[in-house]
C-alpha cells in the first residue's frame, strides 16, 4: 500500500505562524521538503497580503522555486483574481478553500454556504480550461466555533457540489481538531453513501485535542489514501484554542513507516528540517518525533 | 462499550517527574482524580526510597487516603519487603513490574531476564494467599533502547509466565513510545494464539513519538477495556529521549469519549486537575486536550 502525504505546511502552515520568514527561508524550506522525498507540496497561496502578510511574496517564491521531477506545487486562489496571478506563475495545480458550515463561510468568505458555489464556479472553470488540476478543501468538516457538531449529510452536499464543478479531490478538514475516529467512520460512510468513494477523498486533521493520529489511521482503513499534514506540525488555526494545529507529518511518516505503507518520504531528513525551521519560527516544534529524534539529529 | 481506565499518574506520572511533590499535594491529587470519575488509580510504589525519591511517602501517603466506595488503589510492589510494607498499609491490590528484555531486566531489576520470575513468585504467592489481586506489568514490550524491537513471541512467553504465577491481567508497555498500530495487532494476535485473550490484557502506551491513541484505537478495536493512562500526560521514561511520556488520561477521554465507549470520566475535571498540579510540578501538562482546554476552564 502506497499513501499520498500532501505536504501543507509552507502553505497552510507559515500562514498561521506569527513569525513572517523571508522568501529565501521558504524557498530553502520547500527544497528540504522536496529532498526528503515529499512530491506534493503546497507551495503559497495568491490570497491578499492585507488578510494573509505572511504570504505576501507568493509571486516571488513561485518563481524562484526549484523544479524538481517528480515534485509538484499546487498553490491555493481564493477567487479570480488569485488565479489569474497563479496562472501568470506557472502554476498547473490549485486548491479552492470552502466551507462546510453557513457561519464559516460568511466569517472566513464573507459568503452565505450557497453562494460561495458561484465564487467557485468560474475560478474552477477557467483553470480547467487551461488544464489545471483543482483540489477543494472542506473545512471544517466535523464542528465548527459557533455551530458546533456539523451532520455529515451537510458536509457530503457541500462535497458533492465542489465536485460536480469539476474538481478532483475533496480534502476533509478538522479545522478545529475536536473530531474522534467514530465521527471519522460517519462522514466517509456518508460520502460513499452518495457515491463518493475513498479515491475522490483526502483527509485533513488537527491534533489540538491529540485525534489526529488515531483520526488518520480510521481513514486510512476505509480505504483514503491522501492524507494532508505539516512539517513539524507548524501553523495553528486561528479558530481554535490551542497553539497546536496541524498534524505533524513526522508523526504521520513514523505511523506510516510502522504499518509498512510506502511514502518515499525520510522521516529523519524531515525531522531535521523542522529544527532548522524551528529557529526561523522562534519556536520549537510541536510535534512529538520532532522532540523525540531531536537529540539524535 | 465500557473501558476501564487504570489511571497510573500518581505512581508512574509521579514517579518520573523532577519535582517532589509533598504528600499533601499527592493526595489532593488522588481524591481530584476519583472525584472527577476514576476508579483504578495507582497510587504509590514501595519501590527503596533511594531509588525512587519522589515516592519515598508511600506508607504516609496510603494511611491519609480518602476511602471512596467504588476506587481502587493499587500499589507498585517490587518484592516481598514491599509487600510486607503494602499489607502493612491495607493495600487490596498490588501490581509488580516485569521485563520483557534481558537487558532491561539487568538494568532495571539487576535480574536476568529469566531470574525476575524467582522474584516474583514468592511476592505474587503470598499476595494471593492474603487475598490480593496482583496485576503485572510487562515492560519494554515493542522495543528497548539496547536490543531494538521485541517479537512477540518473547512478550508472550514472559507474559504467559507472568499469568501462571496467578497475576489476573498483564499491562502491555511501550516503554519507550515507538511502536505503531501494526506491532500492537501483531502482540495481541501472538497473545489471542497462545489462549490469552484480550480481557486478561491492558495496554500502557507512552506518546513519545505521537502514536499512543492510535495504538489504544488499535487495542480497543480488538477487544482490549482496560487501557493505562496518566492525568496530565505527566511523567516521562528515564529510558526514552524526550519529555513526553505517558499517554494523557485526558487524550483518551476526548477520543473514548467521542466514540460513545463509557468511562465514567468527565475530561474537563481532570484538565482542571492538571492545570493545578501542573502549577506544582513547574511545567505545563503535555497533553493536547489540557492545552486546548486550558483557556476556557
Amino acid at each position: 500500500m502506497r499513501v499520498t502525504i500532501y505536504e501543507v505546511g509552507p502553505r497552510d502552515g507559515l500562514q498561521n505562524e506569527d513569525v513572517v520568514v523571508p522568501v529565501e527561508v521558504k524557498r530553502e524550506f520547500i527544497g528540504r521538503l522536496a529532498a526528503a522525498g515529499l512530491t506534493t507540496i503546497e507551495a503559497t497561496s495568491f490570497v491578499h497580503p492585507k488578510w494573509v502578510p505572511q504570504l505576501a511574496d507568493a509571486a516571488e517564491l513561485l518563481d524562484g522555486l526549484p523544479r524538481v521531477p517528480g515534485v509538484r506545487y499546487p498553490v491555493l486562489v481564493p477567487n479570480e483574481r488569485g488565479l489569474d496571478r497563479a496562472l501568470e506563475h506557472g502554476v498547473t495545480e490549485i486548491a479552492i478553500f470552502g466551507s462546510a458550515t453557513e457561519t464559516f463561510a460568511r466569517r472566513n468568505l464573507n459568503r452565505s454556504l450557497d453562494s460561495q458555489f458561484e465564487m467557485f464556479e468560474p475560478v474552477v472553470g477557467r483553470a480547467l480550461e487551461h488544464g489545471l488540476r483543482v483540489r477543494a478543501y472542506v473545512s471544517m468538516c466535523f464542528a465548527d466555533p459557533w455551530e458546533g457538531p456539523v451532520a455529515p449529510a451537510q458536509v457530503v452536499r457541500v462535497g458533492r457540489r465542489l465536485l460536480d464543478l469539476g474538481c478532483y479531490e475533496l480534502s476533509l478538514g478538522d479545522t478545529i481538531g475536536i473530531g474522534t475516529p467514530a465521527h471519522v467512520t460517519a462522514l466517509l460512510e456518508a460520502f460513499q453513501s452518495e457515491g463518493v468513494g475513498p479515491e475522490r477523498l483526502a483527509v485533513h486533521f488537527h491534533d489540538t485535542y491529540g485525534q489526529a493520529l488515531a483520526n488518520t489511521l480510521t481513514a486510512l482503513r476505509m480505504g483514503v489514501t491522501t492524507v494532508d499534514a505539516s512539517t513539524g506540525g507548524i501553523g495553528g488555526c486561528p479558530y481554535a484554542k490551542s497553539a497546536t494545529g496541524n498534524l505533524a507529518t513526522e508523526d504521520l511518516v513514523w505511523m506510516l513507516d510502522g504499518l509498512g505503507i510506502e511514502t518515499g518520504v525520510d522521516v529523519r531528513s524531515l525531522t531535521a528540517t523542522s529544527l532548522w525551521l524551528a529557529g526561523r519560527l522562534g519556536r520549537p516544534s510541536p510535534s512529538r518525533v520532532v522532540q523525540a529524534l531531536a537529540k539524535e539529529i
